[in-house]
């Protein structure tokens, strides 16, 4: 098994966005900032810095504008935006972001309630989307959200998902994501369902998962045998998601970092500060203990 | 990997010991009795349900016999006492016990602290009970404690707990077990280390996992993986280490089992049944959020 492990993974850091848009207490577009710089200081060099929805929807996500007009712009770091139509896809453009992430959602009556479209109207936005963003020279990525399981609909076949990822590919995404929204993914569903769907569609791959029910992190390992070299975290472990009942926070990038760099797998990233980091914006949450535990057990070996 | 994976595996819930010594709020025999009866229903059949230590270290075991003389005895369960000494061991062969667990510590510092002894005199400790188990025709099991980490001397060598192991076997272990103490171990390192002390001892192996980092279920995964069909765990996740600084709870029975059985493994076990009395056992310790997460996501697929 150890044979199989990737020397290197990329972390994306998506505390900014996932992490934060599923929590109720708003912070000011400032402390956004401040995560990004602190995530950045930390190593990350991949960030979901904002999504580009009706405010409305996502209150926490309304000063997207203003956040990415004040994050430092550096050639070594690649910003993300998260769109789910055209109209988030202009403003994202104007913020001048890396890459564009389309999320299609793989049931529909979660993507009904998420998002409003059914997911053959999702697959059709990010068809739309990928092809302005190849013309805009920015990176399309496309995420299947519960692709391992809906808290509405339950199962989701392994064939399904292979379908939407075909489809998907056809559009030349940068990378292809599986996102384990809710949390019920088990290691070897992942092992299964990557190696499935990186035979149909060659993509790079990349993974999200949530630590719901405790199988996050056993998950990612899971996906880095299995060659996945891309996985997302949040800082804390921070969110959630408000249209999935009982939804609890991404793995957590500190206590990913201490699982990887164990097996020595090189991610670039600075545990120690991204536990104070961790601690921190918990602080700004109002929230004393945040999911990540490392940030609570302390450093090991011990100094 | 899948195929890798072992179609049964025995949980062995040492919820009743080390789970409710390491909790400050000291619980009635009663509930420590009903704790023990609630496992049985969801199906525990192998259950550590007390410590026969000195009531002055740990309070919450002083009522060890009591709760002996109160448990369910079935010919389909099988009860594990720990032993530090020969006093704890005629204490435990009292009470008509089918296993003595005798905790070897691999590191001298550890061990002190734990139980006053150094880890050789430790493995003297484990020869006598071994032998006198035998004579008394009960199971004599020991578990290498700090094997993948120790919070006072930091990292452990694997050839160190190799040539522990090695001494342990030849006492003829009914069964071998390496505790990840302080949750500090990482999957690679479990296989690993799974890998050399089985072919160098040829025992059979248990493995158990604490999840202060994050890692313990990733690090189950890995140990079934690598042929492991026995894991300890505590029901709600209970737990912790009083002489461990913050060391948190063993992995949770109802986490493991939700892992476990997605990917197809048996363990004989009741997800509802461990997920209730997870929260019951909560509230007896005046816990609303035990660290088992099952019980808080919910049932998937939704019912």
């Amino acid at each position: 098994m150890t044979a199989a492990q990737p020397a290197g993974v990329e972390i994306v850091e998506v505390g900014p966005r996932d992490g934060l848009q599923n929590e109720s207490t708003l912070l000011p577009t400032a402390t956004k900032v401040e995560l990004v710089e602190r995530a950045i200081a930390a190593g990350a060099r991949r960030i979901e810095a904002a999504s580009f929805v009706h405010p409305r929807l996502v209150p926490q996500m309304a000063d997207a504008e203003a956040v990415m007009a004040a994050v430092p712009r550096r050639d070594d770091v690649a910003y993300s935006g998260l769109v789910l139509n055209r109209k988030g896809f202009d403003r994202a453009l104007d913020t001048g972001l890396t890459e564009v992430n389309v999320v299609v959602v793989a049931t529909d009556t979660f993507s009904e309630r998420n998002q409003g479209v059914t997911t053959e109207e999702g697959l059709r936005t990010w068809e739309d989307v990928a092809a302005r963003a190849h013309d805009a020279k920015i990176r399309p990525v496309a995420t299947i959200a519960v692709a391992f399981g809906c808290p509405f609909e339950g199962a989701v076949s392994g064939d399904h998902v292979v379908q939407l990822a075909r489809r998907i590919a056809d559009s030349g995404p940068f990378e292809l994501a599986l996102a384990d929204t809710i949390g019920v993914g088990v290691p070897t569903q992942v092992t299964e369902l990557l190696g499935r769907v990186g035979e149909a569609t060659g993509a790079r791959l990349r993974c999200h998962f949530h630590n719901t029910r405790n199988t996050g992190y056993a998950n990612a390992f899971a996906a880095t045998t299995a060659g996945v070299s891309t996985l997302d975290s949040s800082i804390g472990g921070i969110g959630g998601c408000p249209f999935a009942p009982n939804a609890t926070g991404n793995i957590a990038t500190e206590d990913l970092e201490y699982l990887l760099s164990g097996m020595n797998i090189r991610t670039g990233l600075d545990l120690d500060q991204l536990s104070r980091t961790g601690t921190w914006i918990g602080e700004q949450l109002g929230k004393p203990e945040v999911p990540a535990l490392l940030g609570r057990a302390g450093p090991f070996p011990p100094k």
